[in-house]
């Protein structure tokens, strides 16, 4: 599959289709609840979607955890509402909402705007070049409007509720998150956490303790979230719950450098940082060690995970042509993060964000600290005292709020965050001219600081330890996105071979195939069934997955059948002491002992060994005819 | 650590509080959100206690799923409220609660009935023996106690609240569900499973076809689920959130017969059957197939299910000898249950229920035929077609209800799932005297049943196919409680050789391990610190964890450390071209090539070898000092 063009509309949904309609028909995912008929934005994982989820979170584990050291924990999804205050979800978590006025039934209005724009520009004929622009420009800054802004639009618009044409409320926030209450009292309430990152923050501490009292140190953490969609859509893209695995490596913020950067510093892919966007110009293939050297790429632990992340979705079977990193815009970026990436993967829903890589400084150890009182700050012990120079800057806020009233919040930090060089100038003009122009990029403009708003002034101190809030690099991975996007990009069909029909297939590599192999007796006989059985027992034993199919079918018919599984080594027993292993995508066999087949499957699932390298030891002339 | 007895309280407490110290210390687990308090009910597992749940969890798929081709799925937690409806959570699943009449707290009826005898029994010297064998029966039926019933034993006793001397609210139900809302409409009420099962059952009919319309075949889920506890207590024992591992057994009832039973008939163990409660004898070790061949396990499916469990937990480390298999008493059982077992284990609180086992015959995808109209059936088609007299009992609902009034559901359930033998009798009785003597179990009574209550006929037809309801045998593992129970059975103490203090030890199996093994220079120097992190690359590459310690501290010091989070091996790097391994228990030592070093290990901990193989291959005449 190659990628797709704004004109293939139509082959991405039936490429989509074929893709949905086998998974669905084989188990990999059914929405939840069926027989009842289902709730919107709730799938099960069958079978075989349950043992790709399986092998993918072991990989997860085995590539990032294992590999990096890092600190697993497992914490509850029933979290009390002031953890996620402090978080800012209670307050900030939210979707603008609009309601249908006569049916009550509730739409995302950017949604509808969207659709709007879109069928505008799709399907209307008579638009004029003006209001091309327009729409294109509406969709492009979608993500920006405030409530009134959209609520305008849908006016200026006339866009009404979808199915009945009612006219529909103005737009409000609904919060994402599904309330609960935790105890019989009623009085405590929860909710279903929306990320698992903030179990790893507020144990900070402890983790920090069991590490040694040492930084650099990571946190992970894979567990379900919730996000109670106001309308969800796109399939397995945009759930109600879903599966995280998130990362929270702890740095000093003073020193991001990384000691194993050197290992992903010459990968080079698909990176699309902010200045490209802003000037329309396409993603580029880059090298990440010079990504990182031109401070692309914030700074090396954030390149290094980028990196990782690379490795981790290319291994697992993500197209690399249909990857690619793109840096956040500022006005997408929180204020206190000093960088992200998304990892993207195009599917026939446009380029996904599957994994965010984000610098989030120190503002969610702060947030925390300042909510529940419990210092979540490191040490670093000097060898001998300091004597250090401390930028201390005071904002007043009385006379910040005097001055810039609902604002007073923005400034006050901003002022608090100057880096030493800005706030010397200011010093200087304030002393100089008494007041001084100040950039707040929350609000995005030049603000005017009077000398009676802030002080700012060095002390001298003599120090034993420096104490300060690590800053943390986020890996966050949507595992339902990613699986989603592996299955649109491992599916491809092939005539049968009569030629009068296509079947499906789906390459995973052996490390995410639901099943390893399958045993076939050739045709139904005691013999055959036996040494199937011997086969199957060994496999097992070796802890290899596999199904046994002992039906009549033709052999064409179950190699199809495992095909369209993934399925990725077929076992067919034509004799007593021997065997054929066919491969799924190639279609070549090999002939095997009986009592070698486990170890061979073994090995080329658990990659010590490639199919090539068995090709050339087991060479075999003779192959059984496929289909 | 021997079984407790009666009078053991102290040592009792005193050992759980040691164990728990230790857990807590090293982060197998902590209370959650801690910084703000903790909520009761809540714990996260730190890395250790993560890194053991993992290990249950991946053995728990490879004993059950793997070994047993079972078809795992995956559902969400988020359920609506008919699916919950149906199986009679949302009516039954409670509590019996009181409140403070003041301060409007909420206490289990029960605890506090409980602890009040408990307490008589144990602290009043004044007890009469007649008020003590009261109080003794007051205990024993506690669990069968109505609302009303409840409440006069509170007032009887003068119970009031704990801490406030209060008096008490009477007893009524509280449901034990976390309740939610389903989008944003705040019309679709739904909760947070209390159970894994129904995302199974629900599934029934696509996981029938999957596993190609034959039965019998299992499926098994593992994940999250919530029951909002009154009053949590006993650390991770009864807990707001918790990981259940569950299998549905779908077999057809007219045959439970299974072919794999004759591997674990030989096993031998305490079992604990109706009969023996009820007389007040001891459990009894039994050989598994006689207790099936003599009726007293229902059938060979539930019987081998029970040998797989005790497989699996001895496997696992949980002593064999505070471990057994208790039958549910006619009481305990829903009236639908064919028989019932739980898998107990004993630790400081009791012993306590971690494993159920229940042959729920056909009662689950009844009640969702029922509520859904998707018949959930299996069908045998016959080879050609039979001529079948088939038994069809019809209960006139409306007579029955007449002289029964509330009983009327259970007659009535009771007379459909008669025998074949007891319908004949009944309608040869109802014929010549016009009524019948018949026993409701569910009642625990005889009725009188009228010629008018119930018709009972033989109808001859030609049938192509049988179509039946499955029954379900449904083992349903506590991960949590199972932790915890091997936390227990682990933990021991011995001496330091200084013998000035007691060092903890955890003896996992190397199979539940959190870590494999630790990598020690033995002194700082740059030369062992290299062959260290050569050492752990290899390890890394093998895919064994481990943990590397370069601190200087004694090697001592360094083994109590890693001895008291159960690591089974330590390798301490005292030359650069072999190396020890230190076994955790023994404490005893090979000197081992550090290329080879990882291979020992992995060898060990992955079960291929014993260490006793290692010790033979690896004399070792003059091993390391250990403390």
């Amino acid at each position: 599959m190659a990628s797709y063009g704004d004109s293939d509309v139509v082959n991405r949904d039936a490429f989509r289709q074929a893709v949905v309609n086998t998974l669905e028909r084989r188990l990999f995912y059914v929405p939840s609840f069926k027989i009842y008929g289902g709730v919107a934005g709730l799938y099960d994982y069958g079978p075989p979607g349950c043992a790709v989820k399986s092998n993918v979170l072991a990989f997860w584990r085995q590539h990032f955890v294992l590999e990096e050291n890092m600190l697993e924990v497992d914490c509850p999804c029933v979290t009390p509402e002031i953890v996620l205050k402090a978080s800012g979800h209670v307050d900030k978590f939210t979707d603008l909402m609009v309601k249908d006025e006569k049916t009550g039934t509730c739409f995302r209005a950017d949604h509808l705007l969207k659709d709007f724009c879109k069928d505008q520009l799709e399907k209307d004929i008579n638009v004029t070049a003006d209001k091309a622009a327009e729409l294109k420009h509406v969709l492009a800054v979608l993500d920006d409007l405030s409530a009134e802004e959209l609520g305008e639009k849908i006016r200026e618009y006339g866009i009404v509720a979808p199915d009945t044409k009612n006219p529909l409320s103005d737009p409000y926030p609904f919060n994402l998150m599904f309330q609960t209450s935790i105890g019989p009292s009623g009085l405590s309430p929860g909710f279903m956490r929306p990320e698992t990152a903030q179990g790893i923050f507020v144990n900070f501490k402890d983790l920090f303790y069991y590490n040694g009292n040492k930084l650099p140190f990571a946190a992970a953490q894979i567990g379900q979230a919730f996000r109670n969609e106001i309308s969800p859509r796109q399939g397995l893209l945009r759930v109600r719950e879903f599966t995280l695995a998130e990362i929270e490596h702890f740095v000093d913020s003073d020193d991001k450098s990384h000691p194993k950067f050197c290992e992903v510093s010459n990968l080079e892919f698909l990176m699309f940082p902010r200045e490209k966007q802003v000037s329309g110009q396409p993603a580029k293939r880059l090298r990440l060690g010079e990504a990182v050297s031109k401070g692309i790429v914030n700074n090396e632990t954030l390149g290094y995970f980028i990196g990782r992340v690379y490795l981790f979705l290319t291994c697992l079977g993500i197209d690399k042509d249909r990857l690619r990193f793109r840096q956040h815009l500022a006005n997408e970026m929180a204020h206190y993060a000093a960088d992200c990436w998304d990892a993207e993967i195009e599917c026939s829903y446009g380029w996904i964000e599957c994994v965010g890589i984000a610098d989030r400084s120190a503002y969610d150890l702060r947030a925390h600290t300042d909510k529940s009182g419990v210092a979540l700050v490191a040490h670093e012990k000097f060898s001998e005292p300091k004597e250090v120079e401390k930028l201390v800057i005071a904002p007043v806020k009385k006379e910040l709020g005097l001055t810039f009233k609902g604002d007073q919040r923005m400034v006050c930090e901003a002022l608090e965050v100057m880096s030493e060089k800005e706030a010397m100038e200011m010093r200087a003009n304030l002393e100089s001219k008494g007041e001084a122009e100040f950039h707040v990029c929350t609000l995005a403009k030049d603000v005017t600081i009077k000398k009676n708003m802030v002080t700012i002034s060095k002390e001298k101190k003599k120090e034993h330890q420096r104490v300060f809030v690590p800053s943390v690099i986020e890996p966050s991975f949507g595992i339902g996105r990613i699986i989603y996007c592996l299955y649109e990009h491992s599916f491809y069909t092939r005539p049968s071979k009569t030629g009068d029909e296509q079947l499906n297939v789906f390459r995973f590599p052996p490390l995410v195939a639901p099943i390893k192999c399958t045993v076939f007796p050739l045709v139904q006989n005691q013999q055959y069934e036996e040494v199937a059985k011997h086969i199957a027992q060994i496999l097992t034993a070796a802890g290899i997955s596999y199904k046994i199919d002992m039906t009549g079918t033709s052999i064409g018919k179950r190699y199809a059948r495992t095909d369209e599984l993934g399925v990725p080594f077929a076992i067919t027993v034509d004799a007593t002491s021997s065997v054929t292993i066919r491969e799924r995508d190639s279609k070549v066999q090999i002939r095997v002992n009986v009592e070698e087949v486990a170890s061979v499957v073994k090995e080329v699932t658990e990659g010590h060994s490639t199919w090539n390298d068995m090709l050339s030891k087991y060479h075999n002339p003779s192959a059984l005819d496929d289909e």
